[in-house]
């Protein structure tokens, strides 16, 4: 299993329909192959900063298959544009799967 | 519910040792007053970046029970040897829940 975490920073004010965005977008992910699930996050410290965390059964299943589907180009048509730069996204493992 | 991300850069060389300290850390997260739990993540794109994630009940759960505490102090002790530089710590909320 993969977390992809993206970092996404979102225009000052366009916060609550971002938010929405992502709301309208959740089936996308629930129908995407290889998607185990998500959430969207929301800095403390920075509200404007939000982290997306999305669980892929492999990489491919998000590199390949979601982004290269019409669902993501879906998905950037809700939320995409909310965004004040290019989101930065990385994938990450299990190391310790603590409790 | 509040979501601690820890991005932690390790030293080359260490990796292993740092995740056998992380797992000898798991009763310190355990017994932590109002931690609903704990997970160490490793980067796909940079192996030396992990990124620890901890539930906790409260902001202050972990920024003032927790940081105070010895059982803080034995985490540091284990682990803190291997930390390439401090560690880039933020705290993020639900917004959308997902599935």
């Amino acid at each position: 299993m993969i977390l992809e975490i993206a970092v996404l920073t979102i225009r000052p004010g366009s916060e609550d329909a971002f938010e929405a965005g992502v709301r309208a977008a959740v089936p996308l992910f629930r129908r995407a192959r290889g998607c185990h699930g998500m959430e969207l996050r929301r800095s403390v410290e920075s509200p404007g900063r939000y982290l997306l965390h999305v669980r892929w059964e492999t990489l491919e299943d998000h590199t390949v298959h979601f982004r290269g589907s019409a669902d993501f180009q879906e998905w950037r048509r809700l939320v995409g544009d909310f965004f004040e730069g290019p989101p930065a996204v990385e994938h990450a493992a299990v190391a310790v799967a603590g409790f």
